[in-house]
């Protein structure tokens, strides 16, 4: 019996003829395969705790660049290479310091850490009078009284919002654009509450921007607590000083690279099927939810379809985009890529963490987007059938501006902005089973859009 | 134009013509109201941290129950009261050792702690050869092999399960009915795989059962690193003892009480909705999950529904049930007791852990549960809006019984036995966010279910 339904199988696979109807087979076995090794967890421990941090530009993101390579080697994946990408080179410096000097004289040493870009301060710090402010508009209205000041900008994220991906948006302009506005406004410095719900002591850092029309003033991110802290301060005394000491800068541009390797398509190998993360991490924390999950996912998820003797028609190809988060210089270049013959038919990104899968985010035409949603129920076994309109991803972003339906992996976000761009974003917030669960959920849509094309 | 709004709802309100459209608006205010504050995590420190480890029968679980009456009173519920129960009084002891001998007399300590319920060893403790089997169909295949030997079921969970409840079910019958089986076949104790898909060295405790026909041979739970090691050492020596030493014992009975409070029904009151969750829990960790989440989102969602001025048409009253973990007897008792003029129309139970609720499990007639379904949309906001069919848990199940819909709160369960009934059951693992959004979930539906009946 086992024999004939072997053999039924071979011959369906060898003509070609697997019907739509052998699709959910397919995913309870990567679902039982995926979940019995788990093995994205330990492809995420090589890179979170056996490389850690690898911040674009650094020594730990070539080694991240080289381990990759040798990883998807390893796993025998096909067309193994790197695709060179010029990045920026950041460093944090060794001191980032900031103290509160109250009108007696006390100080108090506040909890920050410069924001990615930055410039630094002089060596003696700048020491001015802290202005707090909730956004820019309260900011443009004080006018002149800004002037050589440092600007607190202190609006937290929306804790009322289900969506933390929601609240951010709402609260990180004063991250990327703080800088900004308090050089527009004359002031000396930005100090901005870091972006997360959570009430702790760690600053989080993040990608912040300048203008070439103004001058580039130092900004750092303050913990929340601190940022509560400096609030009530600020509401007892009349004028409060503090103390910011920076010795961040930016180096000359590194040649680094997108890390790429596939299953190539058995009938139609010139229509590929991008998974991707990104490599490269912040510098403070070890990158494991930012985006270690990503990557390790993405490779799992090839891993698990070549293990189960899954060749795809089409190509599915994963990628490790270097320098998302301060760049995307790896997104922009492998968009940019000439590749003559081929044809990007879709892009998934997981880039929200490794948390549980809840279905896919797709940004897609609608005909598009109704042929990938129909294979939502193949997800249902692991409660990850919730398909959603707009999604996608920083790094695929670019393919999407070329018509390339982008597919973002949507998961549980409660506790994403607790480790996010901070020292807690470690390997031990990762839970095995959710991390592998991602992986599985890509492995799955990927392999059927890659046999039924979109 | 406020005021005429107001003027409005009041209007509406008086006349009792709240329309099924002002339901979203109303979810939408429950969701931002609980999320701003998110006080189920404060509640539960008092429960977890303040109060700590309650099993039934101890001083800790009079503590609590002292402790639930007074919060319910404080958060200003009507009709709070203490329901008598008498509980069973099992004891853990000072000493729980096990020691595996190998053939050259090196000893080696192995994790283990007794199962709730077991008889203890005698002070000397119980030295014998360990015999490993995977089933009970294993053990009865050997036949007399077993007597006067320790029996070691390593029967894991099985990791390819999405649904950890179902992984645990298959395998949870090596716990509760172990020391039976080991005493059938002639063995003197039963030590078992701890009841995780995890590997890691803390014993996971639980109830077991014996009966009146056979001897009470002493069971312990193994951590699941040392069920492999000892795995190990059977695959490489024929012959293995160990020594089991256990002091735990069965104390007298001891009155208790389920703790009872309510949001009397401003139309319908002798129609009751009950929410609960069990406030004993096991001596390993402090019961954070299991159940002290169940207490604080059952407290929080009346909560939430009283600071709204949400003043429900017909009862909805939160229990706090105790002794779930060994014996039942406030489930049974809440069920048991006569209620002159009552009549239940649901019961709610949280059971799973303060995880992300993904929707609600219902036991109901189609019926009913078409009834209850229907409002799943509201929880769409916030990705709780799967309700499935077969559902309730363990406190409620004799309401069940008498026809009463049983209603379990559904959440992410990856992580749940990571930490269920072992030491790792702390309030660091929950999130304040996760554990909120289940209690607005309960706050939710109940509410509903008390404006429209079922």
């Amino acid at each position: 019996m086992k024999f004939l339904v072997c053999l039924a199988l071979a011959c369906a696979q060898s003509f070609g003829q697997i019907s739509d109807s052998t699709y959910p087979a397919v995913a309870r076995r990567i679902v039982a395969s995926g979940l019995k090794s788990c093995k994205a967890f330990e492809i995420l421990r090589e890179l979170s705790v056996g490389i850690g941090p690898r911040l674009s530009g650094s020594a730990a993101a070539a080694k991240a660049v080289a381990w990759g390579k040798k990883t998807m080697e390893d796993l025998g994946f096909q067309n193994v290479r790197l695709e060179p990408v010029t990045v920026p080179h950041w460093v944090r410096g060794t001191t980032e310091e900031a103290t509160l000097i109250l009108p007696r004289g006390k100080k108090i040493r506040l909890n920050v850490c410069a924001l990615g870009g930055s410039v630094g301060t002089p060596a003696r710090g700048i020491t001015a009078e802290v202005v707090e402010v909730k956004s820019f508009d309260e900011l443009r209205s004080l006018g002149d009284a800004v002037k050589g000041k440092i600007v607190f900008f202190n609006r937290p994220m929306d804790p009322t919002k289900f969506s933390t991906f929601e609240a951010y948006g709402g609260a990180v302009e004063q991250r990327g654009s703080g800088a900004v506005a308090a050089a527009k406004a004359g002031a000396l410095a930005a100090l901005v509450r870091s972006m997360t719900t959570r009430l702790d002591k760690s600053p989080h850092t993040g990608a912040m921007r300048y203008v070439d029309s103004l001058p580039k003033v130092p900004a750092a991110a303050i913990s929340t607590i601190d940022a509560n802290l400096l609030d009530s301060v600020l509401a007892v005394h009349s004028v409060v000083t503090a103390r910011l000491n920076l010795s961040c800068e930016t180096l000359p541009d590194v040649e680094s690279a997108n890390v790429v390797g596939e299953l190539k398509g058995t009938e139609k190998p010139e229509e590929v099927i991008v998974i991707g993360g990104h490599l490269d991490s912040w510098d403070k924390g070890r990158g494991a939810h930012d985006d270690g999950a990503g990557c390790s996912q993405s490779l799992e998820a090839l891993r698990i379809l070549k293990e189960l003797g899954l060749a795809p028609r089409r190509t599915i190809r994963a990628v490790l985009f270097m320098n998302e988060e301060n760049g995307l210089r790896g997104g922009q270049g492998y968009a940019k890529m000439d590749r003559p013959g081929e044809k990007h038919i879709a892009a998934f990104e997981t880039d929200a963490g490794g948390f549980s899968p809840r279905g896919f985010a797709i940004t897609a035409d609608s005909v598009s987007f109704d042929k990938i949603a129909r294979w939502s129920s193949l997800l249902e076994p692991i409660d990850a059938n919730n398909f959603t309109r707009g999604g996608g991803g920083a790094d695929i972003s670019e393919l999407g501006k070329k018509g390339v339906p982008t597919i973002g992996l949507r998961v549980d976000g409660q506790k994403y902005f607790d480790y996010h761009h901070s020292e807690n974003d470690t390997i031990d917030k990762v839970n095995e089973r959710e991390l592998e669960l991602g992986a599985i959920a890509l492995a799955v849509v990927s392999y059927v859009l890659a046999q039924e094309g979109i």
